[in-house]
C-alpha cells in the first residue's frame, strides 16, 4: 500500500464535513470519516492526529499564506506589514473556495470543541504575525498588537465573505475592513 | 449541610491552582481539588461545571467590569468606548490580584485544554462587546473590530502587567497600549 493517497487529505476533510454537518461532530467516527473517504483509518491518522483535527489542515500552509507576504512587503511600518499580510491572507480564500468555507465554520461554529480548536489555530497565527513583524524591525508591543489586530481583522473579514449572497472577493472585503479600522481609531 | 459555604468558590480555585501547579492539570482530579479545599465534591459542581471550569470562575463577573464601564461611558464614539471598556476591565485587577493572576497563567499556558478555554472565554468577552458597542450607537461592523480590538488590548495589557518585575498598576499599561494602538493605526 502506497504511504501517499492523492487527495487523501481533502476526501478526509470532505467526508468528515458531510458527516459532522448531518451526523454531528460527537457522533461521528474517525473510521466513520475514513470509510466515507474511500481510505482507511490508518491513512486519516497520517494526516490528522486526532477527530478534532480534521478540519484544519496544515497551519502551517494557512499561515505561510500570511507570512510570506509579511517576508515580501518592502515597507517596514507596522500598518503597511498589517496590510500586507491580510493581502497575502487573502490569497488563501479564492471564490472557489466561499461554498466550502461557509459549511465548515457552520459545522465549527455549532461544535464547542472546534470552535476552541480554531481559536487556539487563530492564536497561533498571531503569536507567528507577532515574531514576523517584530523580525522586520517593528517593535515588541506594537508587534503584537498589530498581530492580534490583524487576526481580528482577518476574522472579521472571513465572517463577511462567508456570509449568505455575499459576492466581493476576501481582498476586497480585507481592504474595506482595513479602512474601517483605520477610521475607527482615529476618532475618540 | 448549607447549600452555600464561605469563601468556598475561592477556597476551590485556589486548591485547584496548587494542584495543577504542581500535580499537572490531567493529573489533578476534582475529588483531589475539593479535599485540599476541605470541601466535597459535590460542592465543587455547585460552583464549576467541570475541572476545565476551576480556574475561569464566573465569565459574567469578569465580563461585566467591562460591559457596565461601556455602559456608563458619556462619549458614543468607538474609540471611546473601546478605552472606557478597558478602564473598566482594569477595576478587575487590583495590584493585589497579580501575583495570583501570574500563577494562574503560568498553568493555562502550560495547558492546552485551559488555553483553549480562555480563548472561548475571552470570544465570548468580544462578542459581548460588539453587542454593547453596537447598543450605544457603533455601526455593526466598526463595533465588531472594537470589540476584538479591545480584547486584544486587553491580552496585550495583561501580559505585560503580569511579567516578573512588572510593579505598573493595570491601568497605567492599559492606557500606554491604547496609545500604542492608536500610533499603529496612524502609520503606514
Amino acid at each position: 500500500m502506497p504511504r501517499w493517497e492523492a487527495g487523501a487529505r481533502d476526501r478526509l476533510q470532505l467526508a468528515a464535513l458531510d458527516l459532522f454537518a448531518s451526523a454531528g461532530y460527537e457522533r461521528a467516527t474517525v473510521a466513520e470519516i475514513a470509510a466515507a473517504a474511500g481510505l482507511t483509518e490508518r491513512t486519516f491518522f497520517r494526516h490528522f492526529a486526532d477527530k478534532r483535527e480534521v478540519l484544519f489542515g496544515d497551519p502551517g500552509v494557512f499561515d505561510a499564506a500570511f507570512l510570506d507576504a509579511v517576508a515580501a512587503e518592502p515597507r517596514a511600518d507596522a500598518a503597511s506589514l498589517v496590510q500586507a499580510a491580510l493581502a497575502g491572507g487573502a490569497g488563501f480564500f479564492p471564490d472557489e473556495r466561499r461554498a466550502w468555507s461557509a459549511r465548515r465554520q457552520a459545522v465549527i461554529d455549532a461544535t464547542l470543541a472546534l470552535q476552541e480548536r480554531e481559536l487556539l489555530k487563530l492564536s497561533g497565527l498571531a503569536a507567528s504575525l507577532a515574531t514576523a513583524f517584530a523580525d522586520r524591525g517593528v517593535p515588541q508591543r506594537t508587534a503584537v498588537l498589530a498581530a492580534e489586530g490583524c487576526v481580528a481583522m482577518f476574522r472579521t473579514a472571513f465572517a463577511e465573505w462567508i456570509a449568505d449572497g455575499e459576492t466581493r472577493a476576501f481582498a476586497t472585503i480585507a481592504d474595506e475592513v482595513v479602512a474601517g479600522w483605520r477610521a475607527l481609531l482615529a476618532t475618540g
